[in-house]
């Protein structure tokens, strides 16, 4: 009864929304404590107080129709506004309210995006391993997703040789994920100004822009002091993707927005064809009440001192337990080679309670992804289920 | 620099959102006072107190990561059991929480059903005149919609026999609006009968169902005691999509819900690929606060006198001065026939700060509508407009 396209995506489904279902029936049948979901990416640590504060005041001090209604389909002027000065002070970029978008969160924004962008058969190149999703998204207007192999030699950082192989006539875009799902690095300023050269120049050969999204939902998490460059800094045209789901920890809410500077070429052009595209897929604009209350707070963040304690300790622990790991630098995801079939290593890890997405879903086999944004307790609990699974693979030093 | 479809559709864009933006900036050359901005649909109605305290309530009583966190795509568990029970105590149906899916406002909603239901080519039949945004959300899944002319003869009631002769081996689904955006009519009990014998009559013909889905953001906004029957109790397979938006004057929220009922051809398929379709467009879910508090609500809905007492007034008026307007049952529009091309119509009346949307911009030409949800002291100010209006056609008895 449903469309062809449906079909297999349903089959195929989200191995890790599936995951987390699957982790609430756990949960309901051996009790919460005693299962270990690391599978999604849901924040725990509480919004800052300010979050609920500005929302109260939102609804306290202003009009319910101006609160609740519709608004331009980009958003409430004062609100781009605020974004985009919060955005030049913390990074010497010059936007104004007009660049910025605002979308029912990044996933919203990367569909409004690519429907600007895409001609049927058009290709989106990104670095595997990917958030599983940007298949979908791109799938979702008829453009072709071009996953490059894993950089597994170079730590995943991404590489500028093989991009330049990949890019053709066809290619409109890449997407680059910084901070990184799955693997939890950054790139840093010297990967970027090198991805940045190579569509410099595939742009100029081919006669036509390709465009650099950012998706940025972790811009906020990174440990160590370590930097994450602003990617319309170094490439004219790039459409940055931005979620306050991770940084506000308001995942459900839906909020984020997209940046698209004057310097992308055609950028009037891209500015009036994101609006109509955030209306006619159905977003119409992203939640007012939210929009009015996250402008509020571009100052606040989530305690990420919270998150980068678990990082610590699971890297420590694991790697200590003979895990091979990715030491994560940003987001809240371990990166860690399994032993044997990352499939088959899931499974194993599932009679343990403990639920480890598989690689493979992120375009990389060969691992698993830890989401370790959970209690610091579960943690704890969860150290002797991955020391048997040391053991069963024989990892124990 | 933007895709082919989007070339078209900046070009082509809403109307009705263009004359809204146009309205602003009059509003501020001329004072908001001396313009008369009957464009969008957009409410003006306070939404019910119970809402503001319901949000407040939700953000006091209950931990913020589950107000603010990821849910089922399809929505809490929680939420949809209420608005299950809701519906069933209003209507009689037999719907459990697993045939709701929470979605970002009836756009949203309908825009998962036919990600759902079309392939390419794949046709949508529907009514003239109809909501415009029909046409973009068929095309964003490369279905084509097929818009019936507009049966001005019987008042725009729909029309059975169109509707038989119209439907191919292509046909997938037909959307009705009811009640009507921009007519304002109440499509009654018979003529759903009629719509119904004739979607069994031609499923069975073809060996496939013809979904009927019901567009239904006015559904609490019906006057003089109407009836507006609710579609699932005469055809099996009916979608139904409905948005809080109007009913608890929340359109900036994005809040809303899918009924899928068991009784559908499919239904398990399709809940499931609904679910899917409305993570990967993007949506992930409904906005959680929003969700959580409307779920408070299901028995409030905003003052609905407030649009009939416009609609009684402008209704006199209009028709008093010698225009000619179809009576509004429903919604809070009126669709009024303009003496020349309605365009030209609505120039002329903008010379006069009217707004007042060409009905070619709803497939029906030689009319306009005009959105009275407005404040009530405009309709009385825009008044000495609509008789110059009048008189300049010669229409004034």
């Amino acid at each position: 009864m449903i469309s062809d396209k449906m079909k297999d995506l349903v089959c195929g489904s989200s191995v890790v929304r599936a995951m987390f279902e699957e982790g609430k029936n756990m949960a309901a049948k051996y009790g919460k404590e005693n299962v270990y979901d690391y599978s999604l990416g849901n924040p725990s640590v509480n919004p800052p107080i300010e979050v609920t504060e500005a929302i109260k005041r939102v609804l306290t001090e202003n009009d319910p129709m101006y609160v609740h209604g519709y608004m331009n389909n980009s958003g409430y002027e004062a609100v781009r506004d605020k974004v985009a000065k919060s955005l030049n002070k913390r990074f010497g970029t010059s936007f104004s309210g007009k660049n910025i978008l605002m979308t029912v969160g990044a996933a919203g924004g990367l569909n409004v995006a690519l429907k600007t962008l895409l001609n049927p058969g058009d290709e989106v190149i990104t670095f595997s391993p990917y958030f599983g999703e940007y298949k979908n998204y791109v799938s979702n207007f008829d453009g072709k997703l071009i996953a490059l192999p894993p950089n597994e030699t170079d730590g995943f950082r991404p590489d500028p040789e093989a991009l330049a192989q990949a890019i053709t006539a066809k290619t409109r875009a890449i997407i680059v994920n910084n901070p990184n799902n799955p693997t939890g690095i950054v790139y840093s300023e010297k990967d970027i100004i090198a991805i940045a050269d190579v569509l410099k120049k595939k742009s100029e050969e081919h006669g036509a822009p390709i465009y650099l999204i950012s998706d940025e939902p972790y811009r906020e998490l990174a440990y160590d002091g370590v930097d994450v460059p602003y990617l319309t800094k170094y490439y004219d045209n790039t459409i940055v993707g931005y979620s306050f789901s991770k940084s506000l920890s308001l995942p459900g809410e839906r909020i984020g927005y997209l940046v698209i500077p004057d310097e992308a070429d055609g950028s009037e052009e891209l500015l009036a064809a994101a609006n109509v595209a955030n209306r006619i897929l159905g977003f119409v604009n992203a939640p007012s009440l939210m929009q009015l209350a996250v402008a509020e707070c571009l100052d606040c963040k989530a305690a990420v001192d919270i998150y980068d304690k678990n990082r610590i300790k699971l890297y420590g622990e694991l790697t200590s337990m003979g895990f091979t790991c990715v030491k994560p630098e940003g987001a809240f995801y371990l990166f860690m080679k399994t032993p044997e079939d990352d499939k088959a290593f899931s499974n194993e890890a599932k009679k343990l309670h403990l639920l480890l997405v598989p690689g493979s879903s992120f375009g990389c086999p060969g691992y698993v992804r830890i989401a370790y944004c959970v209690d610091y307790d579960m943690i704890v609990r969860s150290l002797p289920a991955f020391k048997e699974l040391s053991a069963h693979y024989g990892l124990s030093k």
